[in-house]
């Protein structure tokens, strides 16, 4: 007699491995004899056929043609009910997986996505619009306020604050107007979902990597994780690759060849203490950050309790001591 | 005595190059300065100098030093004055230049390049938008529809169609749905936008190149300009170049290495005629229809009648003779 559980119920069977008996599960049975198989434990059903053992002692084994037939027919059934209980608990699974790192990825994919699209449209608009009002462009170098202004002031109102007597650019028909100024208005609004998009991780990062936000930002935080491709991969990495995450091309130069200087850090360059100090400074200072994230990361991923401050405490004493 | 006429005015020098007498024209004067100049006219102010002619001969140097000191300092004035009204004509000029083929070459780029950044963000919405309605994606494989599609049906409604069970993506919370669909409403403004500018691009080019537009339609021809950098340009290029715009990098690899064969069209591979025609006749009717597009952007250029559907006559006559 062998006793044979699986998802959809547990099986006894003779000793020539054919089924003398069964009890199957509902849905819910399977998705709890799925975590007690994880969890190492005997099943109840199990110990519900322990008893029934007297009465399969009872089954013997026939040659007879008709039962064979309804015993094959009973194996598809099973096999089909196999399948599809499978399909529900894998769906479950997944459905389940679904963590917040996911769509941090997406967030932060999609945040990155926006900047560059927003630098090639406003670097087409900036060429467009030169054939409107060219004295503009040149004077003002940031994009957003560039947008803002050619959106909010008419071209008069333009030339005259910028006391030139007249404007080379064309006076446009309304039609080619109207072509230039929606792709403005779409510009804008695209950096206004970028900014959207922006709180929106600081949200979820604060939601879910209290701690490593406190130490990067939540964009920074967001890029490492989406670089490891997920919270748990971030947390098996050691310093010295979370040092190097976004580096991987400077550091695969430097491999192959040696002439090249190994990288000092990737995303972290980005971070605004890598940025305020000196350029000796920086090596340390992102090996620094690197150990302090590598222990953030850990207590994040294993819902530890807040201790952001005191890491970034523990940062800054370190680098006062710089000199 | 000399004549001599500039922008600025109309001056008369003694033989010894001392100014002895000027007119100086307004900033409308100047203007028609010009135009005369282009046209090879005497100037209404020479006319007038020669008026005074009999004045000017009484005109004689001195050696007188204040005198040439109020002549220096005019001279700069007539300096100032000079650099004033050629900034202001150079100004005017390049304002006047501005035609019809640089818009549509901002259009025509603005249009490909919104092309190119939807399918960045459909792509990135298709993968975002799995992790909470997985089942939809693969099953509509256009972008513009399948915005449309989960814009439009909420996911309750969208499981109950597809029939199944339920769906393997997670339950997002309300912050995480907004992050995710305002990315998505924001593409489905970037493909309305898209659409406003293919039919300003339409209008465009009926208004400037009737007759090419006729032949290709108005994106082709739009990037046949934006390709050669002016209408003026594509003037100038024989039949044979206009075929292969757009295929410079297999063009040019042919050239250095004689194993890949030439090409046979770049953009005009858009052209309905081609894309319906067997293989085998490709090369002819791209050949066939740069020669007509090298007539019709000669007859656009230069302001000629339309003679769009004659053309497309005997474009369809010839094609009709291929077997």
């Amino acid at each position: 007699m062998y006793l044979y559980s699986n998802i959809i119920g547990t099986f006894v069977f003779n000793e020539h491995f054919k089924l003398r008996e069964k009890i199957l599960f509902s849905k819910e049975e399977s998705l709890r004899h799925l975590k007690l198989i994880e969890e190492g434990k005997i099943l109840d059903s199990e110990r519900r056929f322990l008893k029934k053992f007297k009465n399969i002692e009872n089954l013997r084994e026939t040659k007879d043609n008709k039962k064979i037939l309804r015993a094959d027919k009973e194996l598809r059934y099973y096999k089909d009910k196999f399948y599809e209980k499978n399909i529900y608990i894998t769906k479950h699974q997944i459905k389940a997986s679904i963590q917040d790192d996911v769509l941090i990825i997406q967030a932060v994919s999609a945040y990155d996505e926006l900047t560059k699209i927003i630098n090639i449209l406003v670097k087409r608009i900036r060429e467009w619009y030169c054939y409107y009002l060219p004295e503009i462009s040149e004077s003002i170098e940031d994009n957003e306020t560039f947008i803002r202004v050619i959106l909010g002031k008419s071209k008069n109102e333009l030339v005259k604050e910028s006391k030139i007597s007249f404007s080379m650019g064309a006076d446009l028909k309304d039609k080619d107007k109207e072509a230039l100024f929606t792709l403005v208005k779409e510009i804008n609004s695209l950096i206004i979902i970028r900014n959207t998009h922006e709180k929106y991780i600081e949200e979820i990062m604060q939601r879910a990597c209290p701690n490593m936000t406190a130490i990067t930002g939540a964009l920074i935080a967001g890029k490492l994780i989406s670089i490891a491709g997920s919270l748990r991969n971030l947390v098996m990495f050691p310093a010295s690759t979370i040092q190097l995450l976004g580096a991987e091309k400077a550091l695969f130069r430097h491999m192959r060849n040696k002439r090249s200087l190994p990288p000092k850090y990737g995303v972290l360059s980005q971070h605004p203490l890598i940025q305020k100090a000196k350029k000796k400074h920086h090596g340390k200072i992102a090996r620094l950050l690197a150990d302090k994230i590598s222990i953030a990361v850990k207590i994040d991923y294993f819902k530890g309790k807040y201790r952001g401050d005191e890491l970034n405490k523990e940062i800054q004493g370190k680098i006062n001591e710089l000199k």
